[in-house]
C-alpha cells in the first residue's frame, strides 16, 4: 500500500474500489487518534485552502469538514448559499469558475440536485468532495459508517446490514449499499412500499417491507432519519405514529439481530419515531462513534485528495507537531 | 496563588468564590496587554478546539469569544442555530452528544432558556462556558464588569454600585450582584416596579423605585439595555419616553454619585433611552473599557478552563510568540 | 519606491495618486504568485486581526478579503449584519467604537450608504478598507481591474476603456473612471439615458448612448451587472430583452474594438443580458483573471495598510514560509 491515492475528487462511492476504501479507512485510523490527542492538529495541509460550499443547510456535516480542515492546518472558508448571494443570478458553472480563480485546493459541496458535484468537477481544477447531492450519494457518510462497522466487527466482509426507512429519498442508503457491496456484505433495504425505489434490487440488495424479517441475524441495524417536512401535503407516509409502530426500532428488536449487532443512524435522530430513545442511548448505539469517525474520515479524504500522497507519507505528517 | 484553577466549567458566578474571581481578573490583566501588542496572539491553546454555539443572536459576545479563542491560537468553529439546522428535530441532549463526539475542548453556549448550559454540563466532557442563559446568568459579563470597576477604583471591596433598568429580565444584573456580593460591595437595584423581581432582596441588594436616591454616593452607575422588543403588546413599560424621563441617566445625575463615579452599560446602548448620548460619550463612560476587557476576560476564562493550569504557567505561555 | 505606504485607510480611489496605485499593483504581482504556490500563505500579518463587516450581502467580495487575510496569516472575523444583531438599536458610531475596543488592525466594510466608510474612519484607530459603499466607490475593485488591464496591455497609460451598463448606480464605474484618469486613459461611459448620471462628464469621461460608437477602438470592454431587482416597479429599464438587444455585448462586437481588446465584468454575470454566454467563456474574457487578481490586490492593500511598510519589506515577508 505504498502507492499514491489515485483519485483527485470524491464524488461517489461508485468511483471507488475496495482497495481505495481500505486506504481511506486505514488512514482515518491514524487521524482518529489525532483528534484524541491533547494537541488535535497536524501541519499536513498548512497553506492549503478548503472552501465549504453548502447549498443546503447542514451544520453537522459542515462542522465536521470545517474541523477536519482546521485540524489539518488548512485555511477554511465557509460559504452558506442560503444566507449569501453567491448564486444571485449566477449559474453553477460561473460559481465554480469564480471559486476556482481564487485558487482553492479543495471544494466541499452539498447540493439539492443529484449530479451537481459531478458537473462541477469538469469546471474546476481543485479537488471536489461531494458532501451530499440530492438523492444520489453522500460518500463520506458511507465511509465513516464503514469505519464504525469495521471497528465494531473487525471486518466488512460478510456483514449483514439492514437499512431501514425512507430509502427512496436517501443518498445515505445508496452510498452505503454501494460501499458494502464492494466487500461482499449483505445489504437489506426495509421500509414502506411508498418509500422504496423500484430499482432497489438493481443495487444488489434484498428488499423487505416488514421490519422483523429484515432484522433477522443482522450485524448492523441502520436507521434513516424520517424527514418530517415530507409529511405535509401528498405525503407518502400516513402518520408518524403509524410509521413508528411499523418501522420504529426499539430494544426488543435487538433479539432478532446477531448477538453483537450495533445500531447506527446518520443523525439528527427523531427520537420516538424511527428510533426508541432508550435504544438510542444504549451501549448498542454507535451513533456517536459515527460522529467521531466523521471527522477522521474527512481528514483522511482531504489529505489524500489534496496531497495526492501515499498513506506512508501521512504517518510522517501526523508525527509532526502543528 | 500557584494552584491550578479548580473549575472545569463556567456556568454561573454563583459557583465561584472571591479567590476564583481574583484569579480570573489577575490573569485577564496579562491578556489585556496581549491584545495591545503589535502581535496580538499567543500559542497557549494551539491545537485546541473552541465551538461557539449560539441559540440567540449576539454578534458582540460571539465576536468577543471568537477573538479570544483565536488570540490564544485555538481553532474556532461558529454555530449559529438561527441560520442552521443543528437542532432540526434534535434534542439539546443529542446536540451536546454530537458535538462532544467531535472532541472539542470547550463549548461556549448562549441559550434563551435559563439552565440550558447547566444541563449541557452533564452531557459533555469538554468545558462549557455560559455566554448568557435566559434571565439566569451571564458570568463573563459580570467578570469583565468587575475587571473594569477594579481598574477604575483600585478594588471591588466596599464599592457602591447602582444597577438601573429592567432588572427582572436581566441576567447581567443577577450575575453582577452575585459577584459584587463576594467582595462586600453594596449593590442597589433600581427600576420600575413592573420590572423588579419580587426576590430581588434575597440577593442581598437594596431595591429602589426612584432614580435619585439610588444614585446617591455610588461609585458605579450601571445602566441596563431596555429591550425595545418588550414594548409591543402587554408591555410592562408605558412608553420609551416615560421610561427615559424617569430612569434615563444623563450628566446632571453625576452630581448625585461619588466624585469619581463611572458609568457602565453592557451594550448595545439605546442612546436617548436609558442613557443620554452626551453622557455615553463622556470621559465618565466606561462602555468601551468593558468591550476591551471582554476579550481579555474571555481569554483568561478559556485559558484557565482548557489548560487547567495555574496563573504562573500562563505567564510563560504569554511570553511565547505565537 | 523604497518609501512606506502613505495611507492608513483605503476609502476611495479619489484619495490615491498614480504612484500609490502603482505601488499597490506592483506589490499585488508578488502576492499573485503566492496564491499559485503549493503553500499559499505567508506569515506577514501573523497576530493581526481583520474584521469583515458586511452590511450588504456579498459572498464574492467577503470571500476574497477573507482569503487575502488568511493567506497573510491574519486572524479573520466575519460579521454579516444581515443575520446578526450587531446594529440592533445601535448607531454606526457605537458599532465602530465597540469594534475598535476589540483592537482590530483593519476593518473591511461594505455598506449601502455612500460615505459610511468615510464616516467610520473618524471613529476608528484601525485601518478601514471600503469594500463598496452605495453608489460611491469600490476601490479594491478598480485596483484589481487595473491590475488585469495592465497585465493584458502592459500599461494603463493611453488605454481606451468603455464601461457599459447602469452607470448611475455603479460604484464600480466611478472608481474605475477615477483610477484610469490618473494614468491618462480614455474612459467612455455607455448606457441608457435613464441610467446615466447627469454629472458623468464632470468625471472626465466621454458619454455614449449607443453601443457601437462607444466600442470603437477600445482596449477594454467593461460590462456592468444589470441589477435585476431594479426592474420591479418604476423601473428605469423597459425590459431585460430590450436592454440585451441594445446594450448586450457579444462576439460580433469585438470587431469594433482594438485587435487585442479584452472583456471584463465585476460579476456575478447575467449571461444573456449584459454579456453573451459565448463571449463570457471566450479567450477574450478576463472575468476570471479579475477574480484571481482580487485576492492578490486585497493582500497587497491589507499588507500595506496594516504593516505601513514599504514594498521592499514585503519581498522579505513573502519569501518567509508561513
Amino acid at each position: 500500500m505504498s502507492d499514491n491515492f489515485r483519485h483527485h475528487h470524491l464524488i461517489s462511492i461508485e468511483q471507488l474500489d475496495a482497495r481505495d476504501v481500505a486506504q481511506i479507512l486505514d488512514l482515518a485510523e491514524t487521524f482518529f487518534e489525532v483528534s484524541r490527542r491533547p494537541v488535535r492538529k497536524v501541519p499536513a495541509l498548512r497553506g492549503k485552502t478548503l472552501i465549504n460550499l453548502f447549498y443546503e443547510a447542514s451544520t453537522r456535516t459542515r462542522t465536521s469538514f470545517e474541523l477536519a480542515g482546521k485540524r489539518l492546518s488548512a485555511d477554511v472558508i465557509n460559504i452558506n448559499t442560503q444566507v449569501s448571494s453567491v448564486t444571485k443570478g449566477e449559474t453553477l458553472q460561473d460559481t465554480c469558475k469564480t471559486l476556482q480563480a481564487m485558487q482553492p485546493d479543495v471544494l466541499v459541496v452539498r447540493h439539492s440536485a443529484s449530479g451537481a458535484p459531478n458537473y462541477m468537477v469538469n469546471k474546476l481544477k481543485c479537488s471536489v468532495v461531494n458532501a451530499g447531492d440530492g438523492a444520489h450519494e453522500h460518500p463520506t457518510q458511507a465511509l465513516l459508517d464503514a469505519f464504525v462497522m469495521r471497528r465494531a466487527h473487525g471486518k466488512l466482509q460478510g456483514l449483514k446490514v439492514a437499512i431501514i426507512g425512507d430509502i427512496s429519498h436517501s443518498r445515505v442508503a445508496r452510498s452505503n449499499a454501494l460501499l458494502l457491496n464492494l466487500f461482499g456484505a449483505e445489504v437489506r433495504f426495509c421500509g414502506p412500499r411508498t418509500l422504496m425505489p423500484c430499482e432497489a434490487e438493481k443495487l444488489g440488495v434484498k428488499v423487505f417491507n416488514r421490519l422483523e424479517p429484515a432484522l433477522e441475524g443482522v450485524d448492523v441495524i441502520y436507521l434513516l432519519r424520517i424527514q418530517l417536512e415530507r409529511l405535509h401535503g401528498g405525503a407518502p407516509l400516513p402518520s408518524l405514529r403509524e410509521y413508528s409502530q411499523t418501522f420504529g426500532v426499539s430494544q426488543r428488536h435487538l433479539s432478532l439481530a446477531a448477538p453483537k449487532a450495533i445500531v447506527m443512524h446518520p443523525g439528527p435522530m427523531n427520537r420516538g419515531v424511527e428510533i426508541n430513545p432508550v435504544l438510542a442511548d444504549s451501549e448498542r448505539s454507535s451513533v456517536l462513534d459515527q460522529v467521531e469517525a466523521g471527522v477522521a474520515i474527512r481528514m483522511a479524504v482531504l489529505y489524500l485528495l489534496v496531497s495526492g500522497k501515499s498513506v506512508e507519507s501521512v504517518r510522517e505528517a501526523v508525527a509532526a507537531v502543528a
